[in-house]
């Protein structure tokens, strides 16, 4: 499975034209685009331009509308409820972390929650625009239904990421994870590479520990039972309970709070019904920011520098290493893997695009 | 080591008592004493009356000061940072979360953090406040620095607990869990029986995994490097990356937001110095409340009545243990360790109390 590397302006300049080829207006391929090549920048392959198949068999399915009108259901001063009426998750997202961040600088707190939508990509991506405005930021999103409850067989939860992201020198807090031990997608390198998985991440249909990830991978998309263990394991001794309950806390900030599917009821019959939270908090509501971001950069920067255990030379924070590989890859190129481009070029004949007139390989 | 039962009534009495002799007014004595019993009430025994020990010494040392006032040093309509001056976690605690409560039910949100503080008990009985006010209630708090970052040898965070409660029926939802993979306590139990700790729990002071219990817990108290691991375990494999980006959110939460201690810089030289956070939501800026708990109430029921794994015959939800087992302890009674009855017996010495006019055997 080889690499090719391109520019990321020749790599953003190609899904402008196909989303905007889709129907999307420029703006909101502008939004789509930039989501996913953020991904790619940080080094999450998985979320970034890969997705495109997946977004080009959703639109062509119906299950992602191109000319979904986002609706406000509620709205307070501090919080609202937004319908996607099934549209681009990267589109609700970038609007409702807008209101949460004016929302915030207006009140202090800002709480936007948003349901029948579609995958979103990194939920880093919105924790990030807070941040990047100053302000403390969390998203959350659930997803088709991977992860198993502790003592359990059947896949109730998404992954379920939680990012939260703050502000601080030289490098922001960026924490981005999902609430699973792993994410589907690291099952997917398993089955591509043939290789076992490690026991402790993933359970048969019968809820016990395996190593054969193409058998859960398709376990879980025919929904035969079985799936992905929380953060901590498939049973208490490593505390599995404890990413069950994180898990399970998303669905309620997520599905619960906006009126719309838990992931136990999203991907069925060709809908999706995704529900995500964006949520900003202006922290001056604690007193100056400056000596609250000081703080923060402190210990991050003690972290950094406390004793390293045997045969590590490096502690990071969350975000730091995202933040090196960005700078990197703009300036040095995106790998690409093969099989994705295979997949952009089918979506480029469907297009009636020439994928060569945007993409050379560096 | 045995235990022997006794009333919930005569040890909340004794409790009562005990706080008063020290100095604490009728007040807070009650709180104090209800949240420790709240504990032993769930089943928690590590956080419950065992620790009586803990505050005799660090009320005899000065380090929890009995005559601590309060301050609060910042205050918005949705926010307020207090200084607990060294006073006992509880008193602070509890004084938080009603501002918080009240700031949610007046605003929609309540975000109240405190520093300088000392341990608060379970961060569950916070988060159930708000939770039995028809709110959302989250707690979390920082402690001595018993867990290591991934890839590190000394420990830099707490336990770190993050509880989260919300109204449902038939049982709420309340989470209450440290972001270490394992609390302390666990790793006394093990020291006390003598067994080995499981791989994956601890590490010594070269940051390598360790299954010496009585090393740890000597070299955490002495800060002599090593410590417990993350929820996820010492290496990325099993995602401890995780559990150390919610353990440092904590820090950010409770420590940077509140102007106080990081945990390691708490418990050096006979201070505390614990920071704490308090946050209730009213989730009627999200819509109809009896809709939102409803759609809770069923989301939980259906984790509980999913497919069990082969050899499981229950799914619990976060909470419903607890909540069994303090229904039980009510009527019949609260096991108390014999250890625990012996520094009891001193501190009541200590008081001029006898401490059987008030526990009665059952």
């Amino acid at each position: 499975m080889g690499y090719l590397r391109y520019q990321y302006k020749d790599l953003e300049s190609l899904c402008n034209i196909a989303f905007q080829r889709f129907g999307f207006s420029k703006e909101d391929s502008e939004t789509i685009s930039d989501v996913l090549l953020l991904s790619d920048l940080f080094g999450i392959e998985s979320h970034g331009i890969q997705r495109l198949v997946r977004y080009h068999k959703g639109i062509v399915s119906g299950m992602m509308m191109v000319n979904a009108e986002i609706q406000i259901v509620h709205e307070t001063p501090i919080s609202a409820v937004l319908d996607a009426q099934a549209g681009m998750g990267q589109i609700v997202g970038k609007m409702a972390m807008e209101m949460a961040i004016k929302k915030a600088k207006e009140t202090g707190v800002g709480l936007v929650v948003a349901r029948n939508s579609n995958h979103y990509g990194i939920a880093g991506y919105y924790a990030r625009m807070a941040e990047q405005q100053g302000l403390l930021g969390i998203s959350m999103t659930n997803s088709e239904a991977i992860t198993v409850p502790t003592f359990g067989k059947i896949a109730m939860m998404g992954s379920n990421p939680i990012a939260i992201s703050m502000p601080a020198k030289p490098y922001p807090f960026l924490l981005d994870m999902s609430t699973s031990v792993v994410t589907r997608g690291k099952l997917e390198v398993y089955n591509k590479k043939d290789e076992p998985l490690p026991i402790g991440w993933a359970l048969d249909s019968n809820g016990k520990d395996t190593t054969n990830a193409r058998e859960v991978l398709y376990n879980i998309q025919n929904k035969l039972g079985g799936g992905i263990v929380p953060l901590g394991g498939s049973s208490e001794l490593f505390s599995g309970h404890k990413g069950y309950g994180l898990g399970l806390a998303v669905e309620m900030f997520t599905a619960i709070f906006s009126g719309g599917l838990t992931s136990n009821y999203t991907h069925i019959g060709g809908s999706g019904g995704t529900c995500h939270s964006f949520f900003a908090i202006d922290y001056s509501v604690f007193g100056d920011k400056k000596s609250i971001e000081d703080a923060m950069s402190k210990y991050l920067q003690e972290l950094r520098d406390s004793g390293k255990a045997e045969g590590q030379d490096r502690i990071y924070t969350h975000g730091e290493k995202e933040i090196e590989g960005y700078k990197d890859r703009l300036d040095n190129g995106i790998l690409v893997n093969e099989n994705t481009l295979e997949e952009i070029k089918d979506m480029c004949n469907y297009l009636n695009l020439s994928m060569n007139d945007y993409l050379r390989e560096m």
